[in-house]
């Protein structure tokens, strides 16, 4: 098949401080739907154009950040495939037993990068109730709310090792790299790293802590929409971190700020269409801030420094 | 890889009538760049967002219409599998030596499906020396023009047997169908078809007749763009068929109009971002007014019965 | 005052057949808010971000089209002064006390074109509850819902005797003309009438039964909220006339479709900046089609021939 | 007339200090078209959108800055009263002869402010050649190109004294004020100024130093127009002061940057169509970061501290 093994970056798991204040802000604003609870208190939920049974995972903790991400794969074999490939890297591989961490979703396994981040590999999952229609579709079922996230999009991870990270994903999960950035003496500073014709499925930037997360993004449709999730950051009253603007990298129009706990969100349109013959683009250290700020060709010190 | 085998549609050549004029179009109010010309008077032309060397090819000819379509393969050893495939299945295969029919390609191979459409596939191909910008890149080397196309797309091709062409793009080329329409008694009317994340690479309508085409897509960015093309299709007093207008299968925003030999195209942004583990899409046949002008609901005349 | 005299059309009451669906349209489609109802069962609307008490009002009848519409004038001074020079130009003036027709108005007057469309006229309104906000303004109250229409806009009316209709606009109203359809033999066939920026308040296009309407148009922010629009128009099944498009005249970009009860709906965006200094734009009656419908060129018959 | 009186700010002569290189600016990629020169070397401009002769003069000068802007009233009699007016007021009035200031433009006025502007007004203008179309006319006559400036729009003007300038504009030049911000102790901090449905046509901020402006304003179609500025302003390496953002004031969609000889432009576009009738805004100097860069509710230094 032209598209196999990794399909999508299709789950991740936060920790948030006040679930009920957050989870307002994923369904109200955000615009997520609520799937269900699991029986230890955890909050599922799943943007309006997904069909897997949820995406996305709140769970209440004593601060922000990443519990893990999960990858679907597209059929059993290829995740057995994956499992045993990984193992030969180097990473130790757990099971998960079906329907036990994630309710909807079959046999899981979990490892752990050397960049301190739990991933986590899985192939069948139910279908949500409401997902998209299949019978002579409409275009959507309700209207879609707030800022009008249509799936789980990306993350930006932060830890030491990145470029053994990326020969992971490259070697083990089938993917290919459109950006990467170097330092002067050559080494990766950062890395975009896609497994279909997205410009990345996910990204790392080399940090000296492990298992951090700057960002998890979402997809919106247009840039209309981008102007909308500002609307609604700035009549919630969010915490802005930069936005909107465009990446040169990637080509993505996006705003990003801070949900309620202190999770970095990221809201995001457009972005080239990529494909694994074109070459792959190189951005110079001293360029970054061009690379990510387009339009003021300047970094901000907020969007290095800050992760959970 | 995750993406491997067919990469995309990526050749297509039409004949024209009136080259001058018809390149006109193609060049001014389309956009796309002059690449050069064959030795044989043939005109070779590409999207500003393509890397590879051509992508669109007009040939003077009494009559409007398709030449051949042809399909980017992800590598060499790809590139046989799916040549021996495709003898297996049934089709002659013919080579086709580098740099003749097609300067700055490598080795190619020609066939043709029972639905009378001649199929090219090739793997190695020059770059364009205007390609996208690689190192620190800019977003585009010089302002898009008229319509702003970023790629060749799709096309929607007529023909006896699609129950077969299909069966074929899936087992030979790795495709998958995302959404398909059937007559009450069950046959295949029309199909739609992809090997990436668009929601089709191609499509076919069942039609008596071989080797036809009802037209050729082009991607534009977002539905201001598509405003913009229909603006340039009154200004340059081009024929309207229809649109602007949103597809429900695909859920495509688009505008279809004739260039000046006749041939249909499509400039057309969106559609959804489809994966192969999604659920197939299944139209009714008397819903096909439905899931192809999604706002009128209706079927438009010229839509089925006009195809050069 | 740089802008005085007729501020605004502001006012329509329109009829309707089933007063409960058809108010469902009003508010949960098009984004009307409900103010209340009159003690005679008629039922007020208006648009999030107007000012005053309402703009809309629908009352139950056995056949869709047009009661009457109200225009808002600057100052008592200036009402008075249109009621003298409206008696003076030779229609009867009636005066209809405050908060009776409409609660929430102060004084008004109504009398009768020569088309047989009834006008009401007036100044004082109470604002509306939900007006918006004045202090340290946030952009609006609560999220615009369905098509997102900001202001009913402007009415096309059709009647007898236009060119006198188009002369009260200019002598009484002190509106001017940006532009004008004529026939070969020099007659007006259609007149595009504002008192303000907007390059129309009011239409009328020569038609030989009196006090039909062709359309009330209602504005929306963007060409993405036309999409928006026309999404909602295939989702609910509403009859669509045509659109989205664009007009020459105006250069508006629209979408036309019947409400339940039969009335046609314009939802509309753009259209050029008018200035009362800028030379007026003139169309040839065999120009219509390109000047109302720009992308194909021709008019569509159910344009002209359906009014209510 | 329902309009008269001031019709709009059409004129603005600005100091620039490379003129070819600032020309290269206004026309390539703000999108202006070179009308002429005047025999003193000065270049005059328009936007594609605009009737009159020319909008924007640039006069070689050792400094950035601003030498005067103008306002076209409707007719002569509102010409010689506003004239008379203005020496009420007790502001001192000089005649410009046609054609020598200006080529093209009738018989002007000019007088200054107690901010220390210098204003023109003038009523008989020639019209550009290159004007929009009148007879059937299209949309444009060539593509909009640069950002698709459609129109001069608006300045802001730093200055002593904007008190009584305001009531200069309101009593004389017969506009209103939608917004205003005002110091805890009631001093008037800004203000915005309209003679139209422009929520702006200039604006005020109370500064000790006479004459200086802020920005002069140029107005965008959409949202996607801000964003084409915006990737226009990166490619060709302007400075960016700020933006794509949103003010609440004027809810005007917008960005901010210094063209080549460090004039500040605004590219805008959306704002809310004003009405005189409606309520005056009214901003606490606390929550002018909010009012003006309404996303993330923060002043941003430069905003504030750089006019020339």
């Amino acid at each position: 098949m032209a598209i196999n093994g990794t399909v999508r970056p299709g789950l991740i798991q936060l920790k948030v401080l006040d679930l009920d204040k957050t989870l307002d802000f994923y369904k109200d604003i955000l615009g997520l739907d609520e799937v269900g609870r699991t029986s230890d208190g955890r909050v599922m939920l799943k943007a309006y154009d997904e069909f897997d049974h949820h995406s996305v995972v709140l769970r209440k903790a004593s601060e922000a950040g990443l519990d893990y991400v999960g990858f679907k794969i597209l059929n059993v074999a290829q995740l057995e495939d994956i499992k045993a490939k990984t193992e030969k890297f180097g990473y130790k591989v757990t099971e998960i037993a079906p329907n036990t961490e994630q309710p909807g979703f079959g046999k899981q396994y979990k490892f752990t990068l050397c960049t301190g981040h739990e991933f986590h590999i899985y192939t069948d999952v139910e279908q949500a109730k409401d997902h998209p229609q299949l019978r002579n579709p409409d275009i959507w079922n309700k209207p879609p709310k707030g800022m009008r996230a249509t799936r789980l999009d990306h993350f930006l991870l932060y830890g030491p090792g990145i470029a053994e990270a990326e020969r992971f994903m490259v070697e083990v999960f089938g993917m290919y790299v459109p950006e990467i950035c170097n330092t002067p003496d050559g080494k990766r500073l950062a890395t975009w790293i896609t497994g279909n014709n997205k410009p990345h499925d996910l990204a790392f930037v080399e940090y000296p802590k492990a298992g951090k997360i700057h960002h998890v993004g979402f997809y919106l449709e247009t840039w209309e929409d981008v102007l909308n999730a500002a609307d609604l950051i700035a009549i919630n009253r969010l915490k802005l971190d930069t936005g909107p603007t465009r990446h040169a990298i990637t080509r993505g129009k996006t705003i990003y700020f801070w949900e309620p706990s202190g999770n970095r969100i990221e809201t995001y349109c457009g972005g080239y269409f990529a494909y694994p013959d074109s070459p792959q683009r190189v951005w110079d250290a001293d360029k970054l801030g061009r690379g990510l700020f387009y339009f003021s060709g300047e970094m901000i010190p907020s969007f290095l420094e800050i992760v959970t």
